[in-house]
């Protein structure tokens, strides 16, 4: 399957490699990939520039927002939440179509120091706002409530007995979205949960207060809830 | 023990019931006991008036925050959030002294419709403006993240294993609360996790925007989280 990453960060990254490995075909979009190669520092958090992970994984094709989207079936949106919409106007309407985004961001504000605060809370949400700006696009709010690491090896955590949820208005979309998890990242249909329309991505989103501060009381990334009954 | 609970709605009369079953001593307080005992009419979801439960149960007292506060060892916020603040204000500083606090609110917002919405989110909390209010009362945040059932039963639902919080800036608050999780209402010692300081309950306030809709896509409040790792 042809597929568009929006993202040259971590997320991106370990999304683009997990999929390639599956032998999928995967562009990264990026603003500009010139200037996306030309960079030689880490990120914030540590990570090593694009270019030199890039050369070590020559098989994942780098191209603008535009020419990511234009050439794949689907899109994942893992840019950071404050570049999400302008990633989805620089690819452009036309390129975007009528295609399913698997939008991972949450629209985290880093300017009130740590942890971050979110820019969009209680009555509107970054998956809204998206799909508000791109009405024939097929958005679905999905892992954005776990880490990186947990989005591509969820049995990494509790042998995958665990949940992600689907925020949309396209009930295809997600059925689609839900198979995509599956498939290409090993969650099971029981981990998946419909939670309604793209309306309940606020409470995602704004489940991610909650995660930070359940991260940084341990430390550790790598956990998830269990939604039990 | 001599057990304070703040409010008289299903949240308060249902841990009353609780706490009275294992002989303690519980006084709900309330603004006014007379106006109390004089509504008739059934509440916005549907509960009957107080003073029909209450002649079920005359062993829990009636009396006002003051009074109740002034008796008790340890009191349990169980008030709609919009009562918090001056719930403890009625109680008054001298009433409540260095007492453990429960804090079980939330800040909800019901003035634009259904799921409410949250009035303090992000850099402050409900469980803050209570610390900050009365800076010697022992404010822990806790059962917060689930349903009035779940509070009382959390057998019910996972055999008990699934996870409550805490947040306070008072480690010794924190055990005796933790301690009290187990005694009155049966939550392991594995259950409870400790978050940090009472910022911290701006996560489990803000999970509230989470749970209403994981809640309203199952219709059952009959659930909670389990953390996994």
């Amino acid at each position: 399957m042809d597929i568009a990453i929006f993202g040259t960060g971590i997320v991106g990254r370990t999304l683009a490699e997990k999929l390639v490995a599956q032998h999928h075909n995967v562009t990264i979009g990026t603003r500009s990939p010139e200037e996306t190669l030309a960079r030689l520092d880490a990120d914030s958090m540590g990570n090593g520039p694009f270019c030199d992970w890039h050369v070590q994984h020559t098989n994942v094709s780098l191209a603008t927002f535009a020419e990511a989207a234009a050439v794949s079936e689907a899109i994942v949106l893992a840019t950071n939440g404050g570049g999400a919409v302008a990633s989805l106007e620089a690819a452009g309407a036309e390129n975007l179509g009528t295609k399913i985004l698997l939008d991972l961001t949450n629209p985290l504000d880093f300017s009130q120091g740590m942890p971050p605060t979110l820019s969009v809370v209680n009555t509107d949400s970054l998956g809204e706002m998206l799909q508000r700006a791109f009405p024939l696009v097929r958005v679905v709010k999905t892992l954005n409530t776990v880490s990186t690491q947990v989005m591509v090896h969820p049995e990494a955590v509790a042998g995958g007995r665990h949940n992600v949820f689907l925020s949309g208005n396209d009930s295809d979309a997600k059925k689609s979205v839900g198979q995509y998890l599956q498939s290409w990242f090993g969650w099971t249909s029981e981990s998946i949960i419909d939670l309604g329309d793209i309306t309940t991505a606020r409470g995602t989103e704004m489940y991610f207060a909650f995660w930070v501060r359940t991260f940084l009381a341990s430390g550790n990334p790598l956990f998830n809830i269990s939604i039990v009954r």
